[in-house]
Formats: C-alpha cells, structure tokens, sequence
C-alpha cells in the first residue's frame, strides 16, 4: 500500500509550495488560519474577519455547511453564507476557505472562496475529492479521524492525479481510547506526513483537542515542532456560538496564539542556525 | 471513577515541585534527561554520562532491566549494570533514573540510583508502585501505552497514599490503528495531566516516536507546550545498541536538541510575559 | 449525545421488520446474504446468483462503484453493472443489494436495485444519506471503520427523518492497533445496537476478518449470538477476483456456512426455549 | 517479531491439550470456568461452588487479589481467600483457578489452586511471568487490553521456555474508541490466536462486554465459534457483589449460559460433519 502514492511522495528536500492569495503555505513560514466554526450572521463573520486580521491571522476560515454527527444539531447557514464569508475575507484582505460537504455544492462554494476544505469525515469521499480537485482551487484536506498516514496520502493523491498538485493536508487529531481530550493530536504524525509527503501540513488545535485551554500549548507545539500553519477556530464570543463552543478561543486569545506562535518559530530557527555550527 | 485520585488532584494553580538532587521539576524549567536505553558497559555508560552533561542534561537514565517484548531480545546486564550508573552519575554530577521490573529488584536498586523508575507496562502493576513508593525514593511514573490519564492518576495515587508524594508523570506515546510511528505522542494527554494535576509531567519522545528523526521536533513540542521536561535515549554510538537502535540519539543530537529546547522555552515564557500586556 | 436519536431509539421489546422483496429482517430469522466484492462480467455475477441461490442465500450483493483506498486500484465497473446484478439478481429470485458512492449516482442505482447501501467511508456522508433516504429503498447501512455505536445511530436517524424507516445496520469490523486482522469484528457492539435500537443488525465477516479462514468462525458466532443476519463476499473463483481475494469464499464453502449457521441458530433458539423452563 | 515465538507457533494441525484436575483445554470440547470476581466470604465461594457445579460447571474462578484501577476499590481478601476457594473447589469436584498479582505471593497461591491465572494488567510482567512458570502449574494467560496476538504469544513464549508448556490463553477484550462496551471482545483475534499456536484459547465474555446482558450472547458466539471455552463471572447474589457488579451473571443465568453452548457447540460440530458430505 505505502508504495501506491506516486505524485504526493516526497522525492526531494525541497517541499511544494501551495500559494492561495499571498499566503504561501510550505515556504517555511508558519500560516495561521482563524475564523469561526460555524458562520452565523454577516456581524459574526465581520467581527471575525476583523479581529483575525488585527491578531496577525492570514486566512479566514468559516463553515457554511456543517457536517454534524446529529440531524438535531445546527447544520450551518448553508448557500447564504458564502457571500457573507467573501465578503468579510475582501474587506480585510484574507483568503478564505470554506468546506464542501457533497458534489452539488462545490460550483457555488468555487464561486465565492479561495481554497476549499475536505472534512475529516469526507477524507475517502472520492466523488468529492474528484469534484473539488476539479475546480482548480488549492484544497485543504483533512485526516480523518482514524485514517493512516498512507490513506490520508491516497487520498491526496486522488486530487493531484486530476491535475491539481495544489494541496495542504492538516492534521486535526484522531480517534483514541481516552476521552480527557476529545481527540488526539497526533504532531509526530503530522511530522512524519512532512517526511513522506511534499505537501505543507498544518494543524488544527481546535478539533484535536477540543477543549479551549489546550489550542493554545498546542499551536506552540506545532510551531516548535515544524509545522506549516494552523487552523484556529475563533468566534467573537465563543460562548454564544452555535457549534462548538468548548473550543473557540476569542479575538484576544488569538491574538496573544498568533504572537506567541511566532515568537516560538523564530526562536526555533535560529537556535537551529546556531547548533549547526556547535561540535561537541 | 474520575473523582477518585483525591491526593494527586490539582486544587490549586502551584503545581507540586519534586527535587532529585540539584534538579528540580515542575519549577517551571524545562529538565533534560538523557541516557542510554540499556546499560552496555562501564564505558558506554561513562561516555553517555560525560555527553549529556557536555550537552547540558541534567539527569543521567539507563535501562538494567529491560522490559522485552520477546525473551529471545537482550534483557539487560541485570544487577551489575546499577553500580556503572551509579559511578557515571556521579563522576558528572547527574543524579540517575534506571527502571525497576519486579518487587524483588527493588531494594537493590534503591541503594544505588536517585530516582526509581516504572515503566509504561507496570503502570498498574500495585505491588510495585506500593513498593517502589515505600523506598522514599522519586518516582518517574509512565503512562501505559492504552492507559487512561485517569488510570495513569489512579496509579500515582496508588504511590502518594503510602506517603511518597515525590511522582513525576511521563507520556511516552499511545498506541494507536497508525503503524507509521510507534507510538502516537500523546501532548494534548500530557497538558490533560498538568491540568488535572499538581504533579510535574515530562514526555519521552523517543517511545513516543521509535524514529530518530523525530525525537527532535516532538521534544521542541514538548517544550513549547510547557511540559516540565523530556526524557531522551542517548547512546554514544546509536548504531550499535543492543536495544531500541532505531531510536536513540547521538551525543551531537542531543547537544542541539538541548540546546534548541532552552530556546523555544525562554521564547515561549518571554512571549508570555509581552502577550499578556496586549490589548486588542 | 446519546439521547439525541428519536427514531431509532429501541422503545419497546417489539423489533423493527424490515422488507427487501421476500426477505425479512428482524424476524428472528437470520438473512444470508451473499455476492462478490465487485461485480466484474456477466459471467461471474451470474455464476455468483447462481451459487448464492443454491447454497440457501436469500439476497445477491455486488460492487458496482468500488470506493478503494489507493487511485491505482480497481475502481469498479460503475454503471454498467449495474444491469448485469439487477439481471442476475431476477434471474435467481434474490432480490439485490449495491453501494452507492455519490449522490450522483443515486438515481440510476435505485433504477435497479432492490436495496442501497451507505458503505463504512460514508457513514457520516450527510448529503448522501439524505439522497439514499429519500428514494424510499431500503437502506443498508454500515458502521464506520472508527464510528462508536451512538454515530452510527444517528447516522439512521438522518435516513429515518427523511421518511424512510427502512433501514438495517450492519457491523463490518472497527479499526485498531492489532493488524493481525484487518478490523476488529465487533460483534458485542452489534448486540449493544440491538439493545439500543429497534433496527435489524446483521454482521460483514469479510470485512471484519479480512481473512478467509475467519468468515465461517465468526459467521457461526453471529448466528449464535442472535444477530439478525449476515453479509458475506462470495466468488465463484475467489483466487482471481479483482479486489478483496484474501477475504472471498467460494460458492462450496459459502453453502458449508449457510448450512452451518442455521443449524447452529436453530440449536439456540431450541436451547432458549428448554432454557426457560429449567429452575436450579 | 512475529516469527520469533518458537515454542508457541503452531508446527501442525493438532493442538496441545492441557489438563487441569479432569478437566481438558484443547480437546474440542468447551470448557465452562464459573466463579465470581472476588472470593468475599467462605458462604459466598461455597455457594458459588455448589452453583457452577450445578449448573454444569467444571472449573472454579475467584479472585483473592484483585488489580483495581482505584486504590480506593475493594482490593480482595488477600491470602486469607485461598483455603476458601481451595475448600469450595474440593467439595464440589472443580479444579481452581485464582489470579496472581505479584511474585511475592505465588508460592502461596501455588499450594493452594489448581491453575494460576495471569490478569490482563501483568501480561507482559515478565518477573511474574517466570515466577509462575516455575510453580510447574498450568497457567491462565489473559491478553492484555492493548496487546497484539504477537505480544500475547511471546508473553507465553516466556513461559514455555522455563519448559511449562501447560498454558490457556484467554481473550477478554481491547480497548477501544467506543465507551458503549467496557471493552470489544475479540473474537476474530482469538480465533487467529487459534491458527497462530497449537495452545487453547478461551473467552472471557464477561470482561470483554462489562454488560450482564451481552455475556450470554457473546458466551455463545465463542462455543459457535470454535473456541476451548469460557470464563465466566458468576456471583450468587450479583447485585451485592462487591467489586464488577455489572458483569456477574447469577447461578440461574449461568446454568441456562452453559446448556445453551453445549447446545450450540453440538449443532455446530454436527453440522460441520454433515457439510463435509455436500458437494454443490
């Protein structure tokens, strides 16, 4: 099996480079993505895209169509919030990304965003990943929850096999036997997609852990680690949102991630310089 | 059941220090501990010791016993290896850490090593912990590859209710459906733990990964998240270990990774103290 | 979580019946499915009709869309099975059951067949279960590789609030960390699903085991457990099949199975009944 | 690794059988162990005894030492139980079986049962491991909740090579992702164990479900399917048990539990003859 993935393989130290806008995802940079779970009102959306630009965040992220586990739980604004999304993206210059949860709805999502998402649960969705791979747009795609590294690289390679080489994978936890942590976040995998696979591989703190205290040691981990970028879920009021609300951090927790985040990745270079040249 | 750890529950935000010698752990600093999966011989435990006290660690580890898997893989040198690390500790100035397997190994160990260590398949062995836990001696106590962090506090409880109240908590890796790494680095688990806790938590990211190449960034991870330390397999020549080759680093890797993780700590806790006088 | 699914709730002793044709889930009785993982020619669904009716199976399966992990595999061959079942199916009077993929597809596959089935990839495909739901066909629906029990119920509950009561779930094997078997039959979670819902379950045993000699094991424990039925891959010529070869069983020992599996339910419903009368 | 277990690979189609009293593991025949999770009191084992006997019967379980998660929990009489279980047993003709905790209280436990069991926790104790198999005794060997088949076999590999060969293995369930069971009962795992080794292999249904209602189907599945028999917790008075109160079945349910596997396992083998005449 491992062998079967021929275009996502790495086969140089150099990394491919995945632009969307004037974010550049695989350059060595560390590319952080914020925005709320769920998108809910043109005020929310606005009020996000403002305070993730203030914070330092590059992208915005939202959810139009949410892929909930009960057909009783909020299922996302669905069409009408895909102009709200644009919209506050080009008022403060963020790329936006938004995931598409079936074929039908991938024309209009083309329409109106820079990079679409591939959900956990849509991973081996392979009418989906054709469809989204088709429209030409970098694509953002998830592991699933229990997926290998090897089926998350098939599955990449699906997209790329139709002609788009423009994918980011995140890591955004997986499933375990322990339920202190709402999943596992699972960074010596993502690093080790890093080795296998060219693409960049960002993580996504938020549904690893979901429980807010844990997103932000996370995402430090991540920019120590290596990683590419983040993926931060980031409501102006968490505690009112409409979908996870346990694992939302608000505009000043980002704001203080993305600063710290940062601060973590230089350090981490230039220690790197450094020890390259120490003998012992 | 989760209500049960009384004496290892976190009730106040001062986390418990442990001293072992001059080192200290859950200070706030980040402790390096670095040796050998296996005692090979004077030599090879006296060139380790010298190396990760060049390098800047601070604790000196070494297997005596080794827990296999297959009884046909080396076991260890057994008693006599106590007395080389005993000497090569202190030659250097590191207090040591070297593993107990049954009951009837304890006396002997505790005469000889600083801080007793049981390992992740004994973690509910209770005969042991009531043992190891009556010497008076630290414990460094790591999780079971499908503990619970409840089971893993259920089990120092086991060691603070006979009166020993000096435990360190170690995640050395879950098991997880991914053969691609070992183990899956369980740091969400480990911040879990710091929450839930009072007691100091360290990671080992050489089990946790069983892949040299990514012992490093997952011991920057470590570092930025704010565990209180790292427990790394150094061998002076990794290449010809009797065990665990494919996982411990050289004296020179281990020098960067120390010194790299001193960086990404003092960035983490400067951006701290900066973040915490923003204002959005 | 859990008290979130209505309509699949298990309200009363009184279970769910089923129909497809003349064959009845939720009787009691035990439904012996069988069929090739992917139809591949005239020929060989029809020798596998064949075979099926002879050895006492009630309903043809067959792939038409084959939802493969690695692009370079093969993928089925899509529509034009799609007649030769259908074909096969009437030619033998077992009613027949194929997978859909994407929503696309839905509409010419409820063209021909007598049941659809979600696969354990789409489980969670929300768009998808909609569309399957409302073609008014009875539904098979398979539990995820990593979905625990309370997913999988709410996963019907998105199909039963379309309108459509029809559904049967089936337990195909869960993912873990031993890869001696390709999954993990969980047959006591499929007696949980039983408890927990009014919803005929049957049980994969080729996909659970991913092993030829482990089907007729653990078909007999499904029988004998009182599950409500079976599912199982059937070749004519298993050694030359195009996907799935080390988990197919040929039309010799699949009537060996179905043989088996009835005298050893008849034995536990005999025994069930002589078993309430005993007192100690 | 796999290949490294020499003395408990299967070399031919014979298994080994092991005795214990009158009792035969690996004959072919199911054997049924009944006997509740902690001895509490000389009625109590008694009743227990005369109960199991009854009830068909021909092996006596009960736990002196008991390996709780909680050092708050009920942790069993201790030595004082061994003359209550081993007098219970004689009175009624059972063998005994009584798990060992620690190396330190084997030679007591050794002149007092019939058969030592190794829990689930101390599989890979290898102290234990030795210790135990130089009692000469016939050994229980419970798979650990996370072990591989690879692991478990080498666990007994350590056994057979102190040259006691008399060893059961025992499947009690994995941990998994799914809180609806205590554990997924690996039936296909042991069945695999089965082809792997020429040694017995048993169910624990009572661990592996942690659900009164699932041990009588899950009990089932095993005669059905093949393997040498079970262990099954059976209290006089369940609902006053003082430890897994949850998974005791009571002297009624545990007479109709074995009537219903001789039932099954009958038809089975019966209908395995019968099926060797078909030809299709």
């Amino acid at each position: 099996m491992s062998n079967s993935y021929k275009l996502v393989r790495r086969t140089s130290p150099k990394s491919s480079v995945v632009r969307v806008g004037d974010v550049v995802f695989g350059s060595g940079d560390f590319v952080s993505i914020g925005g709320p779970c769920a998108i809910e009102s043109v005020a929310q959306i606005e009020a996000a895209a403002r305070g993730v630009r203030a914070a330092g965040g590059v992208m915005l992220r939202g959810g139009a169509y949410k892929p909930r586990t009960s057909p009783y739980d909020f299922q996302g604004l669905g069409d009408e919030a895909l102009p709200m999304i644009a919209e506050a993206g080009r008022a403060h210059g963020l790329p936006t990304v938004v995931e598409a949860l079936g074929e039908s709805n991938v024309p209009l999502i083309a329409a109106y965003v820079d990079m679409i998402q591939i959900g956990a649960r849509n991973m081996q969705n392979v009418p989906l990943l054709r469809t989204v791979a088709r429209t030409g747009l970098p694509i953002l795609l998830k592991r699933g929850p229990a997926a290998t590294l090897d089926e998350l690289l098939l599955a990449a390679e699906y997209i790329l096999l139709e002609g788009n080489e423009r994918v980011v994978l995140c890591e955004r936890g997986i499933r375990s036997f322990d339920k202190n942590t709402r999943n596992v976040c699972d960074i010596g995998g993502a690093l080790r997609l890093q080795e296998l696979s060219h693409l960049p591989v960002i993580l996504d703190p938020s549904h690893a852990a979901g429980r807010r205290s844990l997103i932000e040691p996370l995402a430090l981990a991540a920019a120590a680690a290596g990683l590419d970028g983040m993926l931060v879920e980031v409501h102006p009021h968490p505690e009112s949102a409409l979908s996870d609300c346990e694992q939302q951090v608000d505009l000043v927790d980002f704001q203080r991630i993305v600063r710290r985040v940062h601060a973590v990745r230089a350090a981490r270079d230039l220690a790197d310089d450094r020890a390259n040249a120490v003998v012992v």
